[in-house]
């Protein structure tokens, strides 16, 4: 049966398929005898990646399995990607600052590369209340993960970094491509110069650090993605306690913070003393539904110095004036005006609808018998597959019951045995999502 | 006289004053005691820039001027940032996109990180005609300078670089950043591990090739920014043919193309053979007013291979995919609508206007009995003063005539002794710029 009506039913757009798979899979280019080579050698770095980024590399997979299934109806629950329409007073004042730009009171060329002062200092008053962040800490942006990649480039070439394992593959894959990453290790499937910090489920998804290894950069995501687990407040005193002790910085990830249920912080900054020892990069995507109007923020505190005294903050901004030209205004007046009370509480609604298809995904896979984690304070549940290969386990549910998932050892060595399924997504969707499991499992 | 109707009178915004001065100059941060320094060393390679990026430390020069004398009736020709409001063709695409993410059918979320599949097309059909690019060469993003950097940190560590001398400080600047540049060298300012292409005005700034070193890596600006000059046929031939011989790759920055008026190529990939050599960046910003809006692209020909036989198209899309997320979807609607016949005559017609201001500000200079560069093919032109420094030319104008400019050195020691003018600007800013400059040089 070919259900019109399910609106979650996604064949991925023919015009997108054809470059994604050109680059990532296509060896055409690759084997052509090209008739003239640059003397330019491939860095060693890009060579060490590991096959695609992660997320392409799923879409391919769909897309093979749209080829093959050409009627499936397929249900995405892979790339964490908002599917609910952005509130009316967003999109508004977005709309109108469009319009703005042409007429000549409204027209406004390059920005200040940090971003509008009034969002900055929106921001800071609005999302880091207590914390003592303050606007100018603030720095506006395109996207979090873009954020990732400026603050590897201000890093000293030869520093070391550790991640959750699983984690984010952008932590990881931007230290390879910057040289910080070391060799690829086949056998356990871990770059040697990177410090994993294994998070297991008994501590919910948090690190032993008596037994991690000093570094100088700690990439710490919470509420975590894939895992869907938020550190506790006890959590992250001692993750600050163990940066401070050893002189680390933390990059703290907090893109997931407006979906905490329960009382776990926040910010990072919520913790005292955190400001010496963290920066912070948040964004709008999951918050707003911005994931297409691209626009994100990361915290710099004055405090921050390097061994030397001298404050991060002056190198931050020196990169986000040569490497980046400031975020698009018209983005930037729909994300202050998410920080109004009535579009905050709009889309605190939004994202209490997302929470609801998290419980009926949680519900589902625990109903199977199933140990599942995460979703309380994530619109991720974190699926475990014991003894299983979750690319094998991705397969499955992608053949059996046409749902995307995300394979968890995707996000590390760590997530093998895993898969994660997001809960962004209409709630039709959801539920035919979960009658399929609910078949196909039972 | 204080002239209330003369728009192009700019009181630097108190908001942006604040952070800009904050980070670049005050020496509070630096200089306070801090109670915790991490253990992470700084850059070595951010260390070895030289002072502020050139732009903001203007901004910080037109600020302490504005603050000395607060009455004064400030025309900014030094940034090269667009005044002239956008055609509505082009904002109400933008409008539109923006409110119809509010909409179930309308709404969008993630979308291709190389950029949306229409607008990758309509750029290689409408400015690469007869170049033989394609749509799946184009990467949308979200600004040439973000773009440079992208480029920067896909290239092997070790890689040579070249730059015109003088030219964008961007190249030179994220050289360093990625630790390719060498030692600052202070009495020539110029970093020891980079090739710097003397431009002359005798040659029409095309450097002298015969003498050129080899690098692996040669950025060129054409129209230039901030001679003004367009290279010829003839010449771009040459630089082809030099690349080719070299293996090098071209990193080609086309920004000011739409600005060309003789038959001087427009891009890179008119010169035969091309495709296998160069990379091109180019931008919306001057095109369309997009500098606060935010959309730009990069050519990345699938001819263009390593010295491995690996297509570089490959390593640069893994770059989009992981350290970037697509630019915003409003202002790639935006893109598109510019490219419709009717926009891009109503952009032509604006672009024509700042080319009127550009004669104004040409024939002001010349009259006065001054060696003046550039203009006919870019929004800038390159006064000469022999023998002068170009940061007291800089300030002796900026006193004497609350007019900005940007002193030639801050594009590299080949600049030193002239100062770039832009004639972006209301005309009746550009017409009191002349009768200020006529009378302070008569």
């Amino acid at each position: 049966m070919h259900c019109q009506l399910l609106s979650c039913i996604c064949i991925p757009r023919a015009v997108s398929v054809q470059p994604k798979t050109t680059f990532a899979r296509s060896k055409s280019a690759n084997e052509r005898k090209v008739g003239h080579c640059t003397k330019v050698p491939r860095s060693n770095n890009m060579e060490s990646l590991q096959t695609g980024y992660l997320f392409p590399e799923i879409f391919i997979r769909e897309s093979e399995h749209m080829r093959k299934n050409p009627h499936a109806r397929l249900i995405k629950l892979g790339v964490g990607d908002t599917t609910e329409p952005i509130p009316d007073i967003i999109t508004s004042a977005m709309a109108e600052q469009a319009r703005a730009l042409s007429t000549g009171r409204g027209y406004r060329g390059y920005g200040p590369e940090q971003g509008d002062a009034a969002l900055r200092t929106a921001i800071a008053e609005k999302l880091y209340q207590d914390t003592g962040v303050k606007g100018n800490e603030i720095f506006v942006s395109d996207g979090a993960q873009c954020d990732i990649s400026r603050f590897q480039m201000l890093l000293a070439p030869n520093v070391s970094v550790a991640v959750q394992d699983p984690s984010f593959p952008a932590y990881t894959d931007s230290s390879v491509i910057l040289g910080r990453a070391g060799k690829l290790q086949v056998e356990t499937g871990k770059y040697g110069g990177i410090v994993y910090m294994k998070c297991r489920p008994e501590s919910n998804f948090f690190p032993d650090l008596s037994t991690t290894p000093r570094t100088d950069i700690i990439f710490f995501c919470s509420p975590n993605n894939p895992t869907g687990s938020a550190a506790s407040w006890q959590q992250l005193k001692q993750l600050v306690e163990f940066a401070k002790a050893n002189g680390s910085i933390i990059v703290y990830d907090s893109a997931y913070a407006a979906y905490i249920t329960d009382d776990s912080p926040r910010s990072i900054f919520q913790i005292p003393g955190a400001k010496e020892v963290a920066i912070e990069i948040s964004s709008f995507s999951k918050l707003a539904g911005f994931t297409g109007v691209r626009l994100a923020w990361t915290v710099v505190p004055e405090e921050l110095s390097y061994s030397n005294g001298y404050p991060v903050i002056k190198d931050y901004n020196r990169i986000v004036c040569t490497c980046f030209n400031g975020a698009s205004n018209i983005s930037q007046a729909g994300g202050l005006a998410c920080l109004s009370a009535e579009a905050y509480k709009a889309l605190s609604n939004i994202m209490g609808y997302y929470k609801e298809n998290t419980k009926i995904l949680l519900d589902t896979f625990a109903s199977l018998g199933m140990k599942v984690y995460g979703g309380t304070n994530a619109p991720y549940i974190w699926v475990h597959f014991p003894g299983l290969s979750s690319w094998d386990v991705f397969t499955e549910i992608l053949e059996k019951t046409d749902i995307v998932t995300v394979p968890g050892v995707g996000f590390g060595p760590g997530g093998e045995g895993y898969v994660r399924v997001s809960s962004f997504g209409h709630r039709e969707c959801i539920l035919e999502a979960s009658k399929r499991l609910r078949n196909y499992y039972k």
